[in-house]
């Protein structure tokens, strides 16, 4: 294992005392960035993701151009439906299609739920490869998909704007719904597993619609499966949670045994910390169409959020990925303005 | 003036003790209906909106055959945008689209902001037809958009997930943003007076996009005139301020001269009591997805969200627009339940 020169996220995960938070930013490695258009212009969608030495360079870009204190793999949240056994495709600039999607419990017990080991080797080929690129510069952070979430793409099909097809499976055909769900959690807690063995120092779990979900229903689909997967995670690497939209689940998930909340740039700093509890780490929750506004507002309001939440127990980050329209300095400006905090 | 026969929306929103609450839809008047369908295959949209004895028949249709306890006008949030002199393109089933977009200072001042009694004759013509059809059945509700939302439809032009060239125009133009926003907010007190004025009980301020907004920027781009309406509405008829996705906001917006907040399906009703304070009326929250489960189940939760809130200072309603693809007996089964409760 190559010691890390730089374990702030970590150290801020841990809760230790800290003069400035961690700063990474979700989405870092992608669309912003001309050295991923360039490579966008030569490899689809899936060739990037798939092919570890091109999956490694992207994840390195934003740390070598943007100097965030971690790199987070690229990668899809939707190589897991892949993994089972389901069709995924993408094109640029839209969003995912399944062209089969799941209606029926026979559609539920086809899924394919082993050898993420192997079906997804290709995610631990370029962990594995991208640590030792980084050779201990900044921690690398793994990711998957919330079972909630991966439910709303594998019944919907694609992006909704009410994945009301995900909710009416789940209110019409519940025990299905957790068969699903429970499935989705098996493979996801052995990806992740997978991904921590092959060198990831963290990881987060995206649940980008749990917010779709009011406060009952997040309680039922989408709460017990996340905290299955902070608690068969924890003692190997701290989880980050991040359920978008969830802040009525602050409580539950800062008493977890996840290390690390995100939240969403909808939540006041001092709710956030009242609600989670003074155990968790927050993280968030710049908004993501802010670094579109000039810099020197930009650096303003990173003072402005770091005051509120403090230096300790709290991940900079933004409140959702960064758009594809935001300039590299204006990206550049936000990083620099955290690392610039108390000088 | 018609006395009501039915006036329980209007004692909610003075807090009167009630035994239950009213019940309405937003989106009543509309795609989930059979018989709208069937208007919808001889009239484009803005021929719907603009003829006052189609947006009379259709606004009647719910109360009818749903049984809900008010009407709400049939028309649009996008008539002031087309009053103030901008192109509004509505296709079926699609969003709509309007094709030159404010960009400048001298798109804002090219906008028209008087003579809306006139230009939007059409709406006061179906009210006053509207609330002489109802004979005092039940109460009518006139409707706008609220100021930030319709910013954000002149800058971006159509719906978007981010809504972030609506916010680079705010953070780059504060000050045009402002001139824009008081515009909009001159002209809407102007035609929600015409409303009241026509015969409508009650007028609603739809906020669909405020939660787009981090609270910061919710307070400068979007209270301030939520807040005029309000005030500049107070003592003509009762306002519902319907801030979608701004819970944070509730504080404020409970102490405010609007007589009702909306809240959508995420807020849980004990937290939203607790912020809006004792004298605001509140109005929600089902999930509009939860109108697709088993009708048993839609009347037990009916019960526990009633349970929730209480019978006084509420109004239940969906927490955003009903879905096209409800059955009418799910629809019924949602006011029927608040109709049966307590019996």
């Amino acid at each position: 294992m190559i010691a890390l020169k730089n374990d702030l996220l970590l150290q801020a995960l841990h809760g230790e005392t800290l003069n400035r938070p961690p700063v990474w930013m979700m989405r870092q490695a992608g669309r912003y960035l001309p050295d991923y258009i360039k490579l966008r212009e030569k490899y689809d969608f899936f060739t990037r993701v798939q092919t570890p030495e091109l999956a490694c360079a992207i994840t390195l870009q934003p740390v070598d151009q943007v100097g965030v204190d971690a790199a987070i793999i690229f990668s899809d949240i939707l190589v897991i439906p892949q993994a089972m056994g389901m069709t995924v495709l993408m094109e640029e600039n839209k969003g995912p299609l399944l062209p089969q999607t799941i209606k029926t419990e026979a559609d539920v017990d086809a899924l394919i739920t082993g050898g993420v080991e192997d079906s997804l080797q290709y995610v631990m080929q370029a962990i594995s490869l991208t640590v030792a690129q980084l050779g201990g510069k900044v921690p690398l952070i793994g990711f998957a998909g919330a079972p909630w979430t991966i439910l709303c793409y594998m019944v919907e099909g694609k992006g909704s704007k009410s994945f009301d097809k995900a909710k009416q499976f789940c209110f019409t055909q519940p025990a299905l719904a957790h068969k699903l769900l429970q499935k989705i959690t098996d493979i996801t807690i052995a990806y992740l597993k997978a991904q921590a063995a092959a060198g990831a120092s963290v990881v987060q779990v995206f649940d980008s619609w749990s917010g779709m979900l009011g406060p009952a229903d997040f309680k039922l689909y989408a709460q017990p499966y996340l905290l299955q997967i902070a608690d068969a995670l924890a003692g190997t690497v701290p989880v980050i949670l991040f359920p978008k939209g969830s802040w009525y689940a602050l409580p539950e998930l800062g008493a977890s045994a996840a290390a690390g909340i995100g939240i969403d740039w909808t939540v006041p700093p001092a709710i956030a910390r009242s609600m989670a509890g003074p155990s968790a780490t927050l993280q968030g929750n710049f908004d993501p169409a802010k670094l579109l506004a000039p810099i020197p507002q930009i650096k303003a309001e990173v003072k402005t959020m770091i005051d509120a939440f403090g230096t300790s127990r709290y991940i900079a980050n933004l409140g959702h990925g960064i758009l594809p329209n935001v300039p590299v300095d204006h990206a550049r400006a936000f990083v620099d303005a955290v690392k610039e905090y108390g000088t």
